[in-house]
């Protein structure tokens, strides 16, 4: 483990008003994925520069299992609807406190005022950029806080007269905070991050996901940059799209000058020239 | 698909005061397993028995890897804090209606009276026999049904408001009904039942257990005997437990007369007479 | 099931020299994945255009989990070396001949002359267009046959000296012929597909690829159709290839009736100008 | 990582004739199992007793999930024909050498004279206790050496030719070596090692399951006392089996100062007693 990932281990790191997210413990960096490929690939040279071109060429070309390699293991606290979200990414290991061993606590999500937007009409699930009315954004807090409150206090009470802990919870509001141990290797938590950094996710799982961007910038910064490029700041086009961009492309314009004042170096180069012709042939 | 399963295939089966659920399609039966472990295991005689009998054993040693060849799909409807249960099982498929593509339906969980039970003393996690005194038990289900009451009345207000589906949900308590599809191999379900059907479970996922199993018995009839037989009937013993129990066992009882008149017969009487003979030589 | 799909169903489709394919069972097809999806993301009109552009729309979106609604069934028979790559795909479930069990047949996979090519130069696991000399692939499969019926008469032999099944076999080679049982979802009989139909798979399994290929464009014909659109014919742009690809772009030629005479209509038209618009903002 | 353990770290450990088992890193140890149960099970007291009594009760009630907390990478050198039972366990994550990038060793794996025996006729999967007679054992174990030897001169030969590595390996022996890097939780290491230690499980991967489980030992020595107090050392009874049991239980014999002499102590006694009540009212 680098020094700047032992510095954050066990910190908690705040997400959303009450929440955290915080790294316990880490298996692997950007050298055992080079490691594990090694032995499929062959051995060739050692070189650092080896190592990084290795790691982004598996990237670019999606084999995955290197990257299976590394685990990360969290401790997370989220509200529920956030929890329920998440659980849907199977290849993890949770654990999550239990409302029927262990009494829930006195924590819910408030959103900030930003955040009480307009329903989104191009993104079906989701908020628009639109902000409600203050006067109805406060109002609306203060309705979400008072039931907050209110469904507390009869929970408590319930728990008084000694109704079961199982069967007292179960009008708490989807916003009651819970908190789990999150384990996964970094091609799930990749894939992970992938939809849940995306515009069309959850503002409020996406604070999570930007925080878990950070850590992984710190824990495997070659593995990130590859992702960047690759897959966050890639663009995949269909079929139909290459056969409409074909005709606006100036394949003039494509000169030996470009490529060589590009990013694009070596193989990458060959590759994106394989594309265009690709595209040329369509 | 047998004529009786047939008949069940799409009704919905009443679970709990609003939930229900509903087999939708059926991948195979009993002689799936049988076709594929034959592949492993050779072809050996097809007659009915033996048919029985493969089963049997494959259920008895956990040769689990045949029972994933038969695969069923159901609709569920279930509170949301069953849900969040019933999802800890990973393999297996799901899409659920989501709230934040569409509304949430009026139609919360509110126990029958007798369910309104105390804490239980002996299992941590669950409730007790005893019922509570039939007044606070009332109250207790009218506070719980004025506040889903209260809290749906907000929700469809803070969606007048146009406040954005994602969020106007937040509030929506754990006993509000939720729908999903769910695919899982017989393999799998069988695990899931093992655990859900235990008297630890909470009673509300139970119900939906025992349904399940109630289909199955009509699906996979031998299956289900032998699940019966050597799973929720049986008993796992500790070494200790075992030490134990060879102090106490009178040895001179065991006769040939007492296993031909019991149930257990060929393969499975010898294999009992070794067990026995492990536990003697502790 | 569709009426194609019956026909074929329970028959061996031929793959290699002695190796097949047969689609034992299937549950489900494209409208069982519009049947899950609108589940999730309401009700909608339903007509058949309608179908067909929800399918469309999971599949550009990687909307994944509704295409694993859809399960089948394979019984296949391959070549030892083959089995080995397809094991990889760990979400699926299998039963495999078993030589411990049972005595392995005297069946090898020999190639076709055709096949008996040069080590690729750039694809490093690869074997190039170019074939050997015939003479020498001549005597390499003669070789290849003579050692198989070596081994077969050496294990033979072995066995009727009454060593155990399960030792006799360790120098039978590779290209030995196994038979198993493949159940598998279509969400990951796709993601296999994807890989195993590209051109760095060796033949022998893209030979398999292929065929249940063919058995999926009857299956589920929307979603195969989607998927050569959205996956197989589609092309992934990174980062720096976006930056230098803008540059070649005459965005001048790009016109509404360039859109309208290309068969990118109403939703993917406008998805595929708001990617134009990400990639000249770069 | 404690001490011991470090020691072992990247050691190889010899596996049969030429293979090996190396630690290559661990995530967390039997505090890691504790620390994500007490998430669920609430706080309670910490002394190391009431880990040690968290940990058996989690395995023995089969509370699986604290323990998937923990996870083990090793790099392994093993026959393919073991390798081929290995894989068979899918929740893990491999990445294997590849005979289509690389030139696969001249190693094969040639049994120890004691282990050529013959077929079992109880296990219908294994061998015998029951050795061949020394000169047959000699014979055999000199046809696998040549050909071995052969078959390895004929894949040079072919490699000279410039046939492509993925064909000129096709005729390889099953006893070829070959190596990988496996990354697993502990949940599932430990069903593997039920599995591979039993003696249904061929000598071959069992030699592999002994080595893993001394590493056990060392790195989670609670959990691995638990593992075999409960697990390994355990019996299953069916309802059956349990029928025929009562009938020779003395139950006169159980006494207060049974139990008292005997290793069951406090919750586990109780336990034991109700299990006992189970069989009688049978």
């Amino acid at each position: 483990m680098n020094e700047a990932l032992s510095k954050i281990l066990g910190k908690e790191i705040k997400c959303l008003d009450k929440g955290f997210i915080r790294l316990i413990d880490a298996m692997g960096d950007d050298s055992s994925i080079v490691q594990a490929a090694r032995v499929s690939y062959g051995k060739g040279t050692k070189t650092p520069s080896a190592d990084r071109e290795l790691i982004r060429y598996l990237m670019r070309h999606r084999h995955t299992s290197p990257f299976e390699m590394v685990e990360f293991k969290f401790h997370i606290k989220l509200p529920i609807f956030v929890a329920r979200q998440w659980i849907r990414h199977r290849t993890a290991n949770v654990n999550e406190y239990s409302g029927r061993y262990s009494e829930m606590k006195d924590e819910f999500y408030v959103p900030e005022i930003e955040q009480i937007r307009t329903q989104s009409t191009i993104n079906k699930q989701g908020r628009d950029e639109e902000r409600l009315p203050e006067e109805t954004a406060k109002l609306i807090l203060q309705i979400l806080q008072e039931s907050q409150y209110l469904l507390y206090s009869q929970y408590q009470s319930m728990l008084e007269k000694n109704l079961a802990r199982e069967l007292a919870r179960i009008n708490l509001p989807l916003s009651t905070y819970t908190e789990w141990y999150w384990k996964i290797d970094l091609h799930n938590l990749l894939h992970f991050l992938k939809l849940r950094l995306d515009w069309h996710a959850q503002y409020e799982i996406r604070v999570y996901a930007e925080k878990i961007a950070e850590i992984l910038k710190i824990a495997v910064p070659i593995t990130w940059e590859a992702f960047e490029d690759y897959i966050l700041g890639g663009i995949n086009l269909s079929k139909q799209e290459i056969n409409v961009l074909k005709q606006i492309i100036n394949f003039d314009r494509l000169s030996d000058e470009l490529i060589e004042n590009s990013s694009l170096k070596g193989l990458e180069a060959k590759e994106f020239m394989m594309k265009l012709k690709k595209i040329t042939l369509r």
